[in-house]
């Protein structure tokens, strides 16, 4: 490894505005400097030119705050630069919040405003205290989700609270609008308690035709999640679990094609006993998987063990069908897919080795995956990962914005089990048998059926 | 009185699709027939024309839903005329409800993506945890209210629930949007519990700039908003009270202008001693008037009296000072100025001839006034109402999107009695001395500078 860090990821944008020599040689010494400590140059205005100097606005990718302030640094070193101020792409594009609303009615007279507030309004009221079977007709409770947090399990960075989680919520509220259609309001609570978390949610339910759990930590989140499914009459879905599940499966499906296996007889290991890993457990079980194993940071789980928590008791239960004990290598001999949702560089490349032929690979903890992508690819057929920089991405955009919308559209109650399966087969089908190859087993989410798709496939419509 | 209703309202409208026979007279028929029946027509579209028959669309406004469906009997029983389908504006206006959500970053490809989502946005919930105070800067938080109610006192409607309060919650957050620039969500809570009112917004708090309380029944509201003022670091505004005394202040300001009065010397009787009218009486103390008897519905308010409600003793405690006891009418002798927020035609005119010199009567009643203004403009020197379709309407619209404007711009963690006189008197000065006249005290909603104003004098910027 070489200590020069590389630019990757494109969300680490910086903007250098820079004060230079009148010397356009200048410029190109800046671009050889940043290429040289790794940055990747996108952009280079001079924004002004003068007698006795340049203004000279370089945009340039990093791959991390620290190496952004390495770029700056060494820019800074350059004989005859000034660095004068630097902008933050992803920052900027965070301020004033993500999300905003409209008003979907004219607001220009005084009879506008007679319609939409008073007197009109009343009459409206007055009807839905009549025919509360209206209200999801006659206001927004019937395009709404509330995308719920505690803030306790945000990303890969932890219990950061609500308020830092608020940037993430906002984020999924936008591409709820982006890809469903769907006007989402992120709600950031301020307790981590589950009696007051569902109080809460049951409190505000009114006002929305769905609940999205986000980011709530395990196993708070199972117990979160079974109680509002019971007390509500709307749809409760955690993302994090069943959306990654849902996607989970439309990639195993379409990896099975490829590789001409079939999910009933397929060796599954599942790397992490948490929230995703649990619901992925559970809908390939669901969808006809027999043979799972799941491992956890102590080893695997096997049914019996008097050491296990509840709910990981109640995973070893449903699994586990040989009573594989042991290491994650144990576990992964003879296995054909590896399912990770667990941590940073567990998997050792060379156990793909130890596999059943054509082995699959989903590495997809984050942000770092279980397994480097190219490394895996040396042994697996098939690798996917959570990361945008590798094919196959396993990516939670692809399902929860269709599914809501297709929710919605049914004006359903609740989400079941076999709304999950059809919706991953929707997405799995989305890629033709032409497409379909160990580079090409998802579709992208800008996909233009994708999201209708799976709408459909929960909805029946 | 005649038997025939007059629309006077334009939140009434109805459009009624018509097949007639193919003789365009019918649709002069139709029209008198309207009209005859106190209908306004406000368009004719014949949006069909056949050997055979006319499709003809006649829109008009009608008094309510009863002579709704009286104007649509006289027209079918019109020789010719068949009423196909009746379509109301006003419902219709609100199918799908009245506010949406829209993404302010672009999403349209993964780069958009990275930045606005994973792994971007990590960065910036990182940079969140680690420095609380940006929050307001970086999220949607800076310029977000909850409007929140629990539905048990909904316009003149009474406790008609939190599903049915959602479509007026709703045209308040596209007001908030119009005339504040503000994102306002409606929080419609599914309980009427004091406790458990309070803790809901406690809970979902993180996520907002400011907390505004609507439509909730008193005495309970009094309770909420003190509590959550103590408990909150967000301003925390009951529109029903602080909004209506606001505007009120703003409109007797102005009023006392035109009859040359001053306020300190006034006597006010205020009627109704509910949410808006303690407020009303509060900041009417707080701004200088020195006389205020209060009159509910079973007499005058008398410091001292065993009867009295908590509240209303407080009430009576800080008013009154000449200790007049009796009814309405005895209350109003010499009074200079009658604040109705109480019940409909609860004040006879001709008790306004027994007021002092130069009368002034506020009726705000909702829907209809405690005297209709008319009859009270024989005797009032000025005359105000809740309605549209008289001169000097009190309008709480005037105050609450400029209020939260100014709170949010100076990210103020309340709002002050003081802030809400110098709002009141931003108001009022919107009003020049040449405009100022008894039939204009007051500026209209759609005045392009009074929500600034009203922003400005909060903000002190």
């Amino acid at each position: 490894m070489s200590a020069v860090k590389h630019a990757t990821a494109s969300s680490n944008s910086i903007t250098m505005r820079l004060y230079t020599a009148p010397d356009h040689g200048v410029v190109g010494a800046v671009a050889t400097a940043i290429a040289d400590a790794g940055g990747i140059v996108t952009g280079i205005d001079v924004t002004d030119s003068r007698h006795d100097r340049l203004v000279v606005d370089v945009t340039c990718s990093a791959a991390d705050a620290e190496h952004s302030a390495e770029l700056e640094k060494v820019v800074a070193a350059i004989d005859g630069v000034e660095v004068h101020k630097v902008s933050d792409r992803t920052f900027l594009a965070h301020l004033g919040g993500k999300i905003a609303i409209s008003s979907k009615v004219p607001l220009k007279t005084r009879m506008d405003l007679s319609i939409a507030y008073t007197p009109g309004v009343g009459r409206v009221s007055k009807a839905l205290s009549e025919h509360p079977e209206d209200v999801s007709r006659l206001t927004i409770k019937g395009n709404t989700v509330a995308v719920v947090t505690d803030g306790s399990a945000v990303l890969g960075l932890g219990n950061i609270g609500p308020g830092a989680a608020l940037p993430v919520m906002e984020g999924k509220a936008a591409l709820f609008k982006r890809f469903g259609e769907i006007d989402a309001w992120p709600i950031c609570l301020d307790t981590q308690d589950t009696d007051e978390i569902v109080r809460a949610v049951e409190l505000i339910a009114p006002g929305f035709g769905g609940i999205n759990l986000e980011d709530i930590a395990a196993p708070r989140c199972f117990e979160i999640e079974a109680r509002l499914r019971e007390r509500l009459d709307i749809p409760v879905f955690h993302d994090d679990q069943h959306g990654t599940a849902i996607v989970v499966l439309a990639g195993l499906t379409n990896a099975l094609r490829v590789v001409g296996k079939s999910i009933e007889t397929v060796k599954v290991v599942v790397s992490g006993g948490g929230a995703a890993g649990t619901a992925i457990v559970k809908l390939l079980l669901a969808a006809g998987v027999s043979d799972v194993v799941v491992y956890d940071r102590n080893g695997t789980l096997v049914a019996g063990d008097d050491s296990l928590s509840p709910a990981h008791a109640e995973l070893a239960a449903a699994t586990n069908p040989r009573r594989v004990a042991g290491d994650l290598r144990a576990a992964l001999q003879g296995a054909d897919v590896f399912v990770g949702v667990s941590a940073p560089g567990i998997l050792q490349p060379a156990w793909i080795a130890e596999m059943a032929d054509q082995p699959i690979v989903f590495a997809m903890a984050n942000p770092d995956p279980e397994v480097d992508p190219a490394e895996a690819a040396k042994y697996a057929a098939i690798v996917a990962s959570g990361r945008s920089d590798f094919p196959n991405q396993i990516n939670n955009v692809l399902a929860f914005p269709g599914v809501f919308r297709g929710l919605l559209d049914a004006r359903a109650s609740e989400v079941t089990e076999d709304m999950m399966i059809r919706a991953a087969q929707a997405i799995a089908a989305v890629v033709s048998d032409d497409e379909l190859n160990p580079s090409f087993i998802i579709p992208s989410v800008f996909h233009p059926e994708v999201h209708q798709a799976v709408a459909s496939a929960i909805s029946g419509q």
